[in-house]
């Protein structure tokens, strides 16, 4: 029996050797460039994914929030990573000193008041922490602006006992509102320069600037392709999802996690039901030039128009209308990060049969 | 120390006084009208909420998926459910006959299909089962339409062997596209209406009608004021949400679940960066005369603009420019029901400190 059948609806279903080709490749492109590959651990949040990941030559892992990390040391594998965050607050920074027990930590700070409170934490604790200048690219999230200002926050870091500069990282999350591809190459260019540019300017103050690292899956190929720019950190790329093949090379052949949902009701000739609302597919919207909550594999002209919590609503073309109650669907999600943290577990295909289950283990670590 | 300390961040915190009144307000609404109070669980998913509706009498609580009855029924608290929901698949049919052997079940049905599989597998295990008919009455997701169709679908099913037509359900949650009260009173009181007139066709050919049922908060005192509904199923309502107090009596004073987040960056002086993002406060939009991903109770002028997986934007009115890194903020969610399923355990406040825990038990629990 496949795993169509097989499996209980909705459910997310991983296909195990187009994950090892996408993970392959990324690693390929990173060593060919000379590349530190940091892969952001949020897409998948598995231990098995994370040892793939090890396999195929990472330097370590980028989490945004300490539970993600504590989640993946505590399963043995993980001792390098980045908290591309900025960490406030006791209890946080209690919780940052333990990991540091257990890991090699680095830290993003964006303002004297945190790196300070890092640098007092850490002195008391006899430690020596690694911190990154976050740099706002264009996001317009958190980050110091490009340039002097990030020059003038690496002068006072790099005063402050306990911490050691090692260089700036950004997230250039907003190649996501580019238009075509040429957009995106543009936005993506423009961002890693900015970094080079910054970087550039603490080298000539003779402040060593041993990382220059950019993140992003729909940027990869642009970004660290500005000579300067020394790691990258992708996260999507295990899995590719709706928003991933808008311009490019990646078809959703290539995606490796699907959403296995069953048909529940055929209330109109134009209308199905499956069991995959929004506690499975996520509200996060398609990318600009598509519609709906998700990419239907068997019927790409079928348009997911609306969701409950449980119910999505299906608008069938002609060519669909023969789907009954029962029929099974496979949908990419719009973002599949956020649709893998919904899930306890994901279930591993491989030649179209169920081989294994991977517990989601550091889901809802939000903090 | 009070909570708004004592906790890290992100996290949901719940006001016990605030959660028993309107636990209370919704259960005395329904005994002074005569109408059964089955609340749906999909909004709290925990055992000790659904306590507290038992010990203010609900006659059993409604689930959209086998997976939150069974944790319910696990935990001890559930002996009467109405799955108001098509179950579909051998699956989910072998699960529904061990529910059976734990509580009373009914299950909606909107298609003789699903209701010839179910009428085969519960004849086979020598069980009746109760159902119900679910209506269209303008949500357009599942449902037949009212009148004829309802009566066409219950002479089919009153034939079939094992199954025990009870009655009749809808979901109004159309109400939700209301401009304003009397759009919504008018659109909930139609939706009662179609179902009472839809019943009144089945009693004339002799089918027993014993449930008329509807449900959604919005809609909770308006279309439970048409004569001849029996049931009402309101889930909100136990905690509210910035949905709930568009244009009546709930202020954010009533709402009972709050967002307990801290700003971690203030990259500019109209900007605050705080750690709940989509992961935390889901993507799901404010209602149509709201702005932002949430309503910050300390500052309702502040809107959130975007979200990352992991970051809020905060767009800071001239009034909350004085905003510092480390400051904690409470955030009302436009949907409290999806953002409470991200979550493992919520924190119980009382008097503004932490008296307790509860597990999230049903969080996840899409199948």
């Amino acid at each position: 029996m496949g795993y169509r059948e097989e499996l209980d609806t909705p459910c997310l279903v991983v296909d195990l050797d187009r994950l090892e080709q996408n993970i392959a490749e990324m690693a390929a492109y990173a060593r060919e460039r000379g590349l530190a590959l940091r892969p952001h651990i949020k897409t998948h949040k598995t231990a098995e994914i994370a040892r793939l990941q090890r396999q195929h030559g990472v330097v370590g892992f980028t989490c945004a929030k300490l539970g993600e990390a504590e989640a993946l040391a505590d399963a043995g594998v993980l001792d390098d990573v980045l908290l591309a965050y900025q960490i406030v607050g006791e209890q946080k920074i209690r919780r940052l000193l333990a990991l540091m027990e257990r890991a090699r930590v680095t830290v993003a700070v964006d303002g004297v008041e945190v790196a300070e409170a890092l640098s007092r934490a850490v002195r008391e604790a006899g430690k020596t922490l690694d911190v990154l200048i976050e740099v706002n690219t264009g996001l317009n999230r958190a980050g110091v602006e490009p340039g002097e200002p990030v020059l003038r926050l690496a002068r006072e870091v790099v005063q402050m006992p306990g911490l050691r500069l090692r260089g700036l990282m950004t997230h250039e999350g907003h190649v996501g509102k580019a238009r075509d591809a040429e957009e995106l190459a543009e936005i993506a260019c423009r961002a890693g320069q900015d970094m080079v540019d910054s970087a550039e300017l603490l080298w000539r103050e003779g402040i060593p600037v041993e990382v220059v690292s950019v993140g992003s899956t729909p940027a990869a190929f642009h970004t660290t392709a500005v000579p300067g720019i020394t790691e990258m950190r992708p996260g999507t790329y295990v899995f590719y999802d709706n928003a991933s093949f808008r311009f490019d090379r990646i078809g959703p052949d290539r995606c490796a996690l699907r959403i296995l949902t069953t048909v529940i009701s055929r209330p109109a000739a134009d209308r199905a039901v499956i069991d995959a609302g929004s506690k499975t597919l996520t509200m996060d919207p398609p990318p600009p030039d598509r519609r709906g909550h998700g990419y239907v594999v068997e019927h790409p002209e079928a348009v997911i128009v609306r969701l409950s919590e449980e119910h999505g609503v299906v608008e069938l073309p002609p060519s669909a209308r023969e789907l009954r109650v029962g029929d099974r669907l496979e949908i990419i999600p719009n973002h599949v990060c956020p649709a893998v943290n919904l899930q306890d577990e994901l279930f591993v295909v491989q030649g179209g049969r169920v081989i294994g289950t991977w517990p989601v283990l550091a889901r809802g670590k939000v903090r």
